[in-house]
């Protein structure tokens, strides 16, 4: 009888309590199992890096890259693309797909060639929901603002450590986001939420946003409510290059 | 001349806003920069499971099992220990050191010949401070309840997804873990906050604790204040293996 | 020139500080002045417990009980009710209107003539959403379960002070309320959260809920998604009386 | 017996559930009361705006104003005082005693007659722990930016809505704080947080601070770390009076 689980000695134990008048009668462990619904099964990659079974893959060497990735007018992207790697040239791309929470993974590289320095060099972005920057920037000897660095959140919240790799190396950024909702009149009901991870460091924990990333100014007030959004690859100038991106919905 | 960072350009803006007489004048970029202080340069490991350059390594093969662990007497732990993979013996064991907020890194693997079912195969736990506990249980098609399976936060959250590997796999949890801070009563100011990823899959995100980890009865009204804990292993009488732990104090 | 504010000085200052080539030009105080959207005017009370210009009265001398209250079957409530008074006395009652976030204020008064004792006694609740129950119990030197006294979320949060007033006094309680947002799944994305004044007193500071109240077992994993909710008051055998009830939608 | 609470007819639940085998044994209502520790009593004030048993008045016509403050610099305040009533004139006043988290009632006067307009009419302050400012000003037909309006977070949170009395009323605000908690280096770990209540209407719903009052420039990267702090009131050089200051520490 697959059921009866509970044994002469458990029953004994809660009736002993009682009898005895404890004011707050002892539980036994089976009341606090949940054991529905069953949790869903994940196959994860071979490696943390690999897509597990669930993600949307991105970019892939099995992938052309306009299998999921536009440019700016919706149309076929014009950036660099051999064996799965991206390299910034015309316009930035930006996915065909939109999102609200996920999980993200994505692959970087800054050109092996130093040119330029503070933000002029290595310099790219990942946009989450096309509007929250992740900076990208090659930060290896390489001072800048704080708030602007690598992992940075862009003048919003400076990575905890600076745990960039050398120019020419290929850098992971693995990060966790969870959505704005919002009111009413547009303010955020609840910020977004970012948490991210370089090369295996953590670097922002969770941190809330202000609002979709500025340039110029304080990032409030100019928010408008919205859904889902793409993620989006910026062009700055320096060819970055990118590969094996993969999202998980949340 | 280093510092002389602002164009004519940009200083004619400022005054061409002020003078045309707008509400809020406008910013320029620079003032949202943040300079100081420099953020802390971490080196990454080769591999994101790698220690970075600020981790304090618990287990590796250049490290005798007793130079950071000890059995629940504070003696010389009495775990099987070979090539820096510690197995379940006698006994739990914990570290001898103490931690707050901390990034953890941890690899385990369940027993390749599968024995018993639900609880009672692959089960081993990570406990955080020493009281909240992170399951670790051979989850791979194994039924149990679902806020006690690999992954779950003991009795109080379930993954949102199993990832697990098969039997004999090694297996990742990356854990951050936010200590929690009390007030004068005892209770909880803020409760402790726990990401997990596993197997490179996210499956808890920031998720608040009611209280230290019970078997039996609701987790609340037990705990007491406390700072730094160490971090323990549990023995549930499986032959359950751990290797490459680091952690990083945040 | 209405919006010719900034005098020669302030544009002096400003070029002056990135004449002299500063790291972070200097900002001025209108740079941090939000102007739109004009925050809207409410007319407050004549004393803070009395409705503002945007209240909704949903209790008063002026109003007939049935205005805007039924009982459980939608019908005609059933409650004895003179001079905007209502009291305890066939089913319980609710609001035919519908709430999300609110601010609530209501007055209620135990039997002056005592009978009973701990749940026994004075015994009635105010159901946010229809779920969420703000306790409502004589707790005058009337010991019970500390979850359970006047002004606790039931079985969920006991108040921090017992600031009950006496059998047969008005009291008030101004709550303030954070509706749930959810996942696809059902269970909370945001719990809703509650502060509670009691007779002027801060029992309850915006403390998160677990679920929908729950006489016997743990409130979690029982919730479903909804929307706003009607207000309604509990009919637990005791004539507990009710009067000046106003809520403004947040 | 007063601790035998439980009938027969309840043990006969517990067991029969057992008996039939269910998955999750079924609880008893008594599982989920908690009952220690008993919930301090606090005696209300007559109305909600009186001192409860547990405030300490600050301000009241029983106390002399030098009891519980002092000058900027330490000495006798300078203000004018009468019937409990303290009207600004020279310099700031601010409290002996120290506060960390709080409930706070105060009540406040714009002068009747009218002077200037917008930040120059009835302008004062309440500092919170010293650093934090919840406006003071005659937002009645006056208007201003609306992140600098009565019952704003300075430069921070505008009100939801102005709910302010006309020149030469007495206003309230009930306001519950909830101090930071400090990182090592000196940033928050959980920022101060506000609830203002104006007249009777929510203004401020826990809204959070980036960091001290600023009035120019953006309030981050300045905050030190700090403990208790005084309750202070500014002399911004409009007559503006105070009367009825009571605080709960929490």
């Amino acid at each position: 009888m697959k059921n009866l689980k509970y044994s002469l000695s458990v029953i004994m134990l809660m009736v002993g309590n009682v009898a005895f008048g404890q004011q707050r009668p002892t539980m036994v462990p089976e009341m606090t199992e949940i054991w529905e619904p069953e949790v869903p099964v994940v196959k994860p990659g071979e490696t943390p890096q690999a897509p597990p079974s669930d993600a949307i893959v991105l970019m892939s060497p099995d992938l052309p890259l306009e299998k999921e990735w536009v440019n700016g007018k919706g149309e076929k992207p014009e950036w660099t693309y051999e064996n799965g790697e991206a390299t910034v040239s015309k316009g930035d791309i930006k996915t065909k797909r939109q999102f609200g929470d996920f999980q993200l993974h994505v692959e970087w590289r800054s050109p092996k060639e130093v040119k330029g320095d503070s933000q002029g060099r290595g310099n790219s972005g990942i946009f989450l929901q096309g509007i929250y920057e992740v900076q990208v920037l090659d930060s290896y000897n390489n001072r800048t603002y704080r708030n602007g660095q690598a992992a940075s959140l862009y003048k919003q919240h400076a990575p905890l450590v600076n745990a960039c790799k050398g120019p020419g190396e290929w850098q992971t950024y693995d990060i966790i986001y969870t959505a704005p909702r919002f009111k009413d009149d547009g303010t955020f009901f609840t910020p977004p939420m970012v948490t991210v991870i370089h090369n295996g460091v953590l670097v922002q924990n969770n941190v809330a946003l202000r609002g979709p990333t500025e340039y110029i100014g304080i990032p409030e007030y100019t928010s408008k409510p919205h859904g889902k959004g793409p993620l989006s690859l910026q062009n700055h100038g320096n060819p970055v290059s990118f590969r094996n991106i993969w999202i998980r919905e949340l």
